[in-house]
């Protein structure tokens, strides 16, 4: 298994330097199990699939404290082929559908998982496309599987074209993001998820 | 064919909104030619595949001539199989890899567009990831067709983990984007691709 993130803050403001540096040590208690690397367009975060996003959720709500406009967009990925088994990516929680216990089984688990998360205090919008990918003939169903997830999730704006809009507390938000991320496809596949979350925009909610 | 983008702009400066306002004019020429739709997170850009990269190219180079530290993220798709078929999309070049004149051929004919891509003296670093989906069983060795293309295309920075970074002229990078878009993959299929482009980083490039 290898899983991580390609994440990118934007503060829009003067000072996006400093909300970016003064954000950073939201990522202290969790630098143990990841590994991180940062470059001029984005910081490389690998480790298990559910400590990826509790640490971008701590990373984003502190950078939203700042009161600024602030978005971040991760490109999110667990299962690609052509990367390594990593020992730091092990998991420790069940990742992958439960096919024995069907659909409908898998979406309770994952609303269950929704409903006990902490609430952070931020609101925020977030938006993000899910893709199984591989020759995988499922690979419909299983969107469609979380789809049904998602529409009970309690954080659900509208689907657009290409994407699923989501608001509301980050915890419910990132943790409805981490349970389509960890379900529905099985262990050993592919998933991807192209995501971007927004706090404070001045713009008018559609 | 339904084919289209979600882009947002992200000038890091208190004047984001003067920035992004001022650059929205360089979509003008586009503006008979899409569908173009916005909300608080994004905008949507609804056309032709080949119109969609001029035009994401236009606005994002002209957002950069204001010298602050902008990047912009889109999420293109082309072929999804949830959205219908729209006239608005069809597009006035061929689609798809030539599986009968093979890899090479596919490739040296994308080489060719870039080649002959307009420069725009705007410098910028891009990162992508390249997905081609649905029950393929190619869809490594369309993705390994790709990169031959990216490698020789004079816009490779290097590869990562879960992405490609791209560096050079605005004109250049998104005519290569342009061209992984529309290529390597067989006209009726679905592809997407997750972009970040940045323009005037402070950051010291890796």
């Amino acid at each position: 298994m290898f899983s991580g993130a390609q994440i990118s803050l934007y503060p829009m403001c003067d000072d996006f330097v400093q909300v970016i540096l003064s954000s950073l040590s939201a990522l202290d208690p969790y630098r143990p199990q990841l590994r991180i690397e940062t470059d001029d367009i984005s910081t490389l975060l690998v480790g298990p699939p559910e400590v990826l996003f509790n640490a971008m959720r701590d990373l984003f709500v502190a950078a939203s404290k700042s009161g600024k406009h602030v978005t971040m967009h991760a490109t999110i990925s667990r299962g690609c082929p052509g990367e390594p088994d990593a020992e730091i990516c092990q998991p420790r929680v069940k990742i992958g559908g439960d096919r024995q216990s069907g659909s409908e089984a898998e979406v309770q688990k994952a609303l269950q998982a929704v409903e006990s998360a902490t609430l952070t205090g931020q609101e925020i919008a977030a938006q993000f496309s899910y893709y199984p990918l591989g020759a995988n003939p499922q690979y419909m169903t299983q969107i469609y599987s979380c789809i049904d997830f998602i529409r009970s999730s309690g954080v659900l704006d509208r689907p657009k074209n290409f994407c699923t809009k989501l608001g509301g507390d980050a915890g419910k938000v990132f943790a409805t993001l981490e349970q389509a991320f960890l379900g529905f496809v099985e262990e050993e596949g592919h998933v991807t998820i192209d995501l971007t979350v927004s706090a404070n925009s001045p713009s008018q909610k559609a």
